[in-house]
């Protein structure tokens, strides 16, 4: 038996390989491999443990469940000057954003604000990865998703959303971009579902019970719905992500993903939005100068002690690249059990 | 004396008679008035006081002020396939949105998505007339502009970012389209001015006071920083918000804006982006099968006793077209005032 504190250190090579491992031996064709594996070490890399390779064993259980295309080989269709949809033909979301972002990049640039909608994907990770490859390659970037309806609407007893996240890249003359992406349910899921096993009560404004009554009780959170965060005004957010990364591209809505699942338990199901703008072409030959007072803005957070919400995981990767990751020994047992 | 709880009923023909008198009797140049009556109008006949007729009062400071062009003519550039931008000359911001409304809209059309800064204008009014308008029109439209900095950052204790209002505009097969237009601080800074008129302390999470302490006193508050709402969600949109909408259109940070103002307490004074898209692109001949689908999710959230945010404002039109508006006599008078 291991230890429940005790941590492995690994490289990000060594989470590297076995991510591949891992997902190779259940069956997923190369490129989604390396794509899906990729995403993994980013979040091990960022220390954000919830979507590093603990997102083997979420990927290992939704494909068993027969609920992802292993050999899917994406589809790109350009279908307006400003608009590219790509069709993932029910694989993972990550090698269909591959191939449509140089494409969603050439017509941002063209057009100076472009936007791609990913579709029939299975969806796993958080989008910050993506917005911060458009952001470091110069543009103002925003994605969007839904997932199963677990979250209700403001006002209401059911659930309706999904813990529908927003993200946003703004490049920066410095190593690294601004970024945020934050789920607009309350909290995410998993932090109840922690509550739930550790047999701790949740904070009120996470959940309702089944009665939608306000409830600390994880469990009966889980079974009723989630809350989104900041009131109606999350509620109004939630809404809109619903709505643009749902029926505005052709995709199913939280509640048809949820239905789809069949409980599952698979990951969600359904489409993904992002939109790209090029500086440069709003700012022409000044878009250095604005970009410069974009700064200003930056600086006037942090000097005063505030922190920018893509900081921490900055710091985490300059820590990584040299000393590598700790993982927890269960976690690293639980996915080694994977590759028998 | 008038009673203070004393209101005037007033039909929207008789509103927009006395706005256009008011704009007029200050010099503002026959365009400008038609625009900006309309939008105090739309406020009036939506009950949302805070954006009909008790704007004139505001109005009339900042033109006082010295604030606002008067006469200014605003000039449309055709910057890109997907971008338009609006110079509104230092003037109102309502004429350069309906110049720049038909070129954003054939943008949309023609590239599936594009977008619109409208720069150097004074900004007073909700948001909600500008993505209402576009989703009338068939798209999907979302706006924002940054204000005067009176919000902190989430962890800080200066004000950096202003109200930053955001809008969201969906079309519906029915009458009304669904709408929502919110600031990213806690409350309106209005709210906060009530409070402190009548003496009454504000709930803790709306303000700080000049050392950073979270405040229930209304004038400490005003004096220090707003918060913004939803913590370090509601913070980084705030961000976003005063990024997309100032440098990135080449505009003012809310920050530059109240130095701009030096203590006039004008209108805020800068930019705005609206982006809009063309469902249609999007979804091609299935458009109408997809926005059915939408409807599914209004409907859920309808079905379960929750409101749409737009809904309020919807059955008060009904209302005040056909029996006009209740003023408070206080306000009139004040109006009337103007026009000696």
């Amino acid at each position: 038996m291991t230890d429940a504190a005790e941590k492995v250190r690994l490289s990000l090579e060594e989470v590297r390989a076995l991510a591949e491992a891992v997902l190779s031996r259940h069956g997923l064709s190369e490129r989604h491999v390396k794509a899906v594996a990729e995403t993994m070490v980013a979040g091990e890399r960022d220390e954000c443990a919830s979507h590093g390779i603990y997102r083997l064993l979420v990927c290992a259980h939704t494909i068993k469940a027969g609920k992802v295309a292993l050999d899917a080989e994406p589809v790109v269709h350009d279908i307006a000057p400003a608009l590219v949809r790509v069709d993932a033909k029910g694989g993972y979301a990550q090698l269909p954003f591959q191939m449509g972002k140089p494409v969603l990049e050439e017509k941002a640039r063209n057009c100076g604000i472009a936007a791609i909608g990913i579709n029939n994907c299975v969806h796993f990770a958080a989008l910050w990865p993506e917005v911060e490859a458009l952001a470091r390659d110069g543009f103002v970037a925003f994605a969007f998703t839904p997932s199963h309806a677990w979250v209700a609407p403001a006002g209401g007893t059911r659930p309706v959303f999904g813990t529908n996240p927003l993200a946003f890249g703004w490049p920066r003359p410095g190593p690294h971009p601004y970024v945020f992406d934050f789920a607009t349910s309350a909290v995410a899921r998993g932090e109840i579902e922690l509550h739930r096993r550790a047999g701790k009560p949740i904070p009120l404004g996470w959940g309702i019970d089944a009665e939608g009554n306000p409830t600390t009780d994880a469990a009966a959170a889980l079974e009723g719905a989630m809350l989104t965060f900041g009131g109606h005004k999350g509620s109004a957010l939630a809404t809109m992500i619903e709505l643009i990364a749902g029926p505005l591209i052709g995709d199913m809505t939280s509640a048809e993903s949820i239905a789809y699942d069949d409980n599952a338990k698979a990951s969600p199901f359904g489409g993904e939005l992002i939109i790209a703008i090029d500086p440069a072409r709003f700012l022409g030959d000044k878009a250095a100068e604005h970009l410069a007072r974009a700064e200003a803005v930056f600086e006037n957070i942090v000097s005063q002690g505030a922190r920018l919400p893509s900081q921490r995981r900055y710091e985490a990767r300059e820590r990584t690249r040299v000393h590598g990751v700790e993982v927890p020994a269960k976690l690293l047992a639980d996915i080694k059990a994977l590759l028998d």
